[in-house]
């Protein structure tokens, strides 16, 4: 299937302006499109050749990118006709969570970015406005493309009510079986009917979420697919929606015919479509998984049936599984900005590093602790909980879709039953669940342990920052946070966050560990990148409350005092090294180890022989952790000439968008050259 | 019905120990129930009547304090029913929302607070494990009850196969129509069938949300009632779940059949019970609306037929519309913690005060704004938005049930249409839109105005406070957070947030206004209040985004500056009255007017004669507004000892529960004379 990246170049290969190899050309159709309107205008007979290159063009691209490529495969054929039935910007299509909107980039102008590699940096992973007139939203959560259309939807009757007239047509959403178990859908769904008028929903059914669909609405939406669309209970009548069936969702010309059928329909319609995910992907090599459809697999046309294999999981092989961001969807759990096969052999990021550190240390306690419950809103993969993990702790692990909310409230009902629930998953998806956090959890008092992925500053795109996990979970009143800077710290916050209900020791309420990034992940491989302490940590006295909260002082210094939270841990100790280097100012270093409450007594001791604190974090200093230590001198002394300076680096308050950690430390002045120059500026000036 | 509250007192009714009115006595048998062993205890022919007194014991106590006493005159035979067959503390009930639990309550040693106003304080208007045994959960926001059930279900069920013993039986979950509208329900029922085991679902269905059920589900729902729960579609079945109907929801003796039958079921069931909300209670004078249940309203056992009368939406009259608090369910929107009877006749709440501000303000623009549109997620009412306003309203006025994820999203998908979406809840409300805020709204710059009720500090129970909602909101990038400190400048936000797309000084994103609190409208109503301007504003000169975001310095003077953001601003003008008076310090008095941007020239102005810079927030300090000035001058100057002090005053990160207003306020520090004496004496230090 790699004929693009495997031919041989020439010179024909090679544009005229850069001498760079020019897009391959095998795929004559598709580098004809430069708008929707190129594929109304192809001849009908053309479209399976179309939805052929297209194929071809997702899976090189996804050979040399990664990226949500299953999710994408079994759209072709529906993104396709939708382009060809529907006139786009006129009618609008919103993408839940957009991982399968390459193809639409592909027919609205932006095919070279998956066509040349050259061109790849060229789109986001997302729809995004600034992009193209044909992307309504930049998305990358679940859930919400049923709310969106709605209120299109209703701009476009109200203006059609008060005016006569609108620039909007039909307004269509796009959302697979999977994001539907996301109650935003449901609540999406629930106020459609009610709100009336043309709206059409196109439900992508691949049988298939992130690591399988859970849920009992499966069970009747299979069903409902083996009726032919006939059978009740119908969960979109229940939401009093009307609806019809297109069993052969890979067929593009039966998909025409649905989607004209409903165009310009005059109230809100669920087209149910039964497409197969990964449509053409020939597993990685070894993959000996069986095939999981339930419905026997649908020829896909065009595609050899040699190719038109779907391997069970082919997410849990390595080849797959490289993720560096969070996918809701795709077949294979990998990055869009990872090269699955250059990744081949690389170490593992820190995500799956400390994720499968975590199973480890909880799977022994299974046999003994039947109420220890390791929970997944879906993304297992990314997080280091892999297949074969699952498949040991059989009732340990639960899978509850991908449904943030309710896992959150579910964990907060296991502990109050006495069980030990361990929540995990992707900073930036745990906002779906603040509400829970506060209410179920904090308010009362749950004890919930929740593992934070991917939290603090990294090279994601904007939709998956985690940026903000501090001034979202630090700010709850009764959560403690812990910010473990080792794989040992790492393991004894995780032993102490789930010690059961009855320990003297155990914590009073909810503990959130932020999963060590990179710059931790780093240290541990080379503990030159720790030049104070080499790595060598003081042991814990103690698993007390007191102790696991109180900071830990690696290096009794004066003068200047540099607190690096977590993932900054290191750069603190490269910064005194190169302070007492080239200064000669012997630093004092804290790792503060968490960031819900402040270690007055080790503030108050620094005092008397400094003059400055730097705090250091890698997220927004705006609601995160530096500011209240600066707050905390500013209030706590009757001489405020007495008080020592206390500088914040942290990000600003900003959306990035796939900046490299390199750069975005750079910007925020998180480097050993910038901390070092205005360290001793400061001390110059004392 | 007020038997109770009518009955002239003797000596009888005076107890040995404080001579204070001793509990009413006409509901003998409730008076002898002192836990659910008692009600298994009872004679099945005594349930009627037990039923009897505890409804007319809710007529008297609503009349007396208020509380969401439709909800629990529905439940009333339900309650009673479930305590009969079921056995808590060991089989485990959940109420979602807890707003229906006072007959629970009742029925678990806590009836005197019903039947004795002096023991009104006794229990909190939710449940609460601190109270009882019998409550799982602190609660007060809707939908989590079969999340919570499932997990204690979870625990229970590992617990037998890990040890084959488990102090956990049944599992039940409570859960209203109303409630069902939101995700997390929805995720809930999804997972229910998933696990498995035993865990059954009250299905409460009394044809009623808070002001109306909204949307697509609740037609077939109405057809399933009809055909005595066999029609399909049926919502349950399609999310995998057995199902139960019983059309006698408040007829006790078929509730005890009904549950004894699902009791011990070895799967999860839903038992859908067909009930009447309000059952017994005798609308306001004067309510003229038509009976609105639309199956033929039930005879209600052991009630007068003159009083089974449902009147359509009680809540529109003053009678019960004197909520300061969230009802997410309740006939009357009425506060736990007032007195309607008391309460007739007094001046309005700020929420309703300026909630009917805003709409007055919206309605004219209706006829020439086809996309102008309020949205409110089910709680209109509490918020000013008036049953008379939203039938004038139109398709103007939307109400999404209780989806708070689902109104957000929705605007923006207004918002992108070019529309004007005003989503308009409760603060603590809103965190369930955390996630919606910060990527459909914020990343993709939807002009969505937010309009914040009750946020700040209030006398508010544990579950309601809106002393977060500043760290929610200000801490999203790109989101612009007004807090306007009159009616003046609060039409004025709205006003520019709400400018068409189109203006050239529309704001460049989404904006939240706090709609102002308590300490507002006194000002309003009494401007001695504000004893520096009088409440005479200086107008503001034009509509851009700079004019916007420029703090308001109402009063030149030098050594110290006072910032009162929002509510606490008419404290800042008393504190620096009294600074005057008191010690002859003329202070700078400040209006910042917003919360999300600093007003660098503002501070950098405040240098050259300030040593002192007192900020105050009537919210959490901890990831609030102070301590980003705090840091601001912390970070901004070369020369640490020549920068001004900071000290922030707002409230600590805590939970605190139905205090009032006046003790936060004292013990935050929150007074003239603390800040008076704290700013003289610091002065005094410089």
């Amino acid at each position: 299937m790699s004929d693009v990246l495997g031919k041989e170049l020439d010179t024909a290969d090679f544009d005229d302006v850069n001498g760079t190899p020019a897009p391959a050309t095998d795929a004559p159709l598709l580098h004809n499109i430069s708008s929707p309107a190129d594929v109304k205008a192809l001849p009908a007979d053309q479209l399976t050749e179309l939805c052929r290159e297209i194929r071809n063009t997702l899976l090189s691209y996804g050979h040399t990118h990664g990226g949500h490529i299953g999710s994408n495969l079994g759209m072709v054929e529906a993104t396709v006709a939708l382009h060809r039935v529907f006139d786009s910007p006129l009618d609008r299509i919103v993408f839940d969570v957009s991982h399968q909107s390459y193809v639409h980039k592909m027919l609205t102008g932006r095919a070279l970015a998956y066509l040349d590699p050259r061109h790849f940096q060229d789109v986001t992973g997302f729809t995004n406005p600034d992009e193209s007139k044909h992307d309504q939203f930049v998305l990358g959560h679940t859930g919400t493309s049923i709310s969106l259309a709605c209120g299109i939807a209703k701009t476009r009757d109200a203006e059609l009510a008060g005016n006569g007239t609108s620039n909007i047509g039909n307004v269509v959403a796009v959302i697979g079986d999977g994001s539907l178990s996301s109650g935003v859908a449901f609540e999406g769904l629930n106020n459609a009917a009610e709100q009336g008028g043309n709206l059409i929903i196109i439900f992508n059914d691949n049988e298939m979420s992130i690591a399988g669909d859970f849920g009992g609405m499966y069970g009747p939406l299979a069903r409902l697919r083996a009726s032919g669309g006939t059978a009740q209970p119908n969960l979109f009548n229940a939401f009093g929606l009307d609806y019809r069936y297109v069993e052969a969702g890979n067929d593009v010309n039966a998909l025409v015919k649905a989607f004209a059928e409903v165009r310009d329909i005059d109230h809100p319609v669920v087209v149910h479509i039964h497409t197969l995910k990964g449509a053409g992907y020939e597993g990685s090599a070894g993959n000996d998984q069986p095939l999981r459809h339930a419905d026997a697999a649908q020829q896909v046309e065009g595609i050899p049936a040699t190719d038109n294999v779907l391997h069970a999981e082919p997410w849990h092989s390595d080849h797959c599984n490289l993720s560096d961001h969070e996918p809701h969807e795709g077949q294979c759990e990998a990055s869009h900005w990872q090269n699955p096969d250059a990744s081949l052999g690389k170490p593992e990021d820190p995500r799956k590093y400390y994720g499968k550190m975590a199973m480890a240390a909880l799977e022994p306690r299974f046999a003994t602790e039947p109420g220890l419950v390791v929970i997944s809103p879906a993304t297992p993969g990314s997080n280091g909980i892999t297949h074969e993990f699952r498949e040991r702790a059989g009732a340990h692990y639960v899978d509850t879709g991908i449904t943030e909310s309710h896992a959150v409230a579910f964990a907060a009902g296991i502990a109050r039953a006495g069980g030990t629930p361990v929540v995990a998953t992707t900073a930036s998806f745990f906002q779906r669940a603040y509400d829970q956090f506060f209410q179920e959890m904090s308010l009362n008092r749950s004890r919930v342990t929740v593992l934070d992925f991917l939290g603090g500053l990294s090279g994601s795109d904007n939709t998956h920052s985690g940026a903000y996990d501090l001034s979202m979970f630090a700010n709850i009143p009764q959560v403690t946070m812990l910010v473990p800077t080792s794989g040992r710290d790492y393991l004894d916050d995780l032993a102490w966050a789930t010690l059961p209900a009855g320990d003297a020791d155990a914590p009073d309420g909810a503990v959130v560990i932020r999963v060590p990034g990179e710059g931790i992940l780093a240290a541990e491989r080379d503990p030159n990148l720790l030049p104070i302490t080499g790595g060598h940590e003081v042991a814990r006295s103690e698993f007390t409350t007191a102790d696991m909260l109180a900071w830990r002082v690696n290096q009794f210094g004066s003068r200047v005092a540099i607190v690096g939270l977590g993932n900054t841990y290191p750069l603190a100790e490269r910064t005194a090294a190169a302070l007492a280097a080239d200064h000669g100012i012997v630093a004092t270093v804290i790792d503060p180890r968490q960031c819900t409450s402040l270690d007055i007594s080790a503030l108050e001791s620094l005092r008397a022989e400094h003059s400055l604190i730097v705090t250091l974090e890698d997220g927004q200093l705006e609601g995160g952790w530096g500011e209240k230590i600066t707050a905390y001198y500013a209030n706590s002394s009757n001489d405020h000439s007495r008080n020592p300076q206390v500088l914040n680096f942290g990000a600003s308050k900003e959306f990035t968008d796939r900046i490299p950690l390199a750069e975005l430390n750079a910007r925020y002045g998180l480097t050993v050259e910038h901390l070092v120059s205005t360290i001793a500026d400061a001390i110059a000036r004392r």
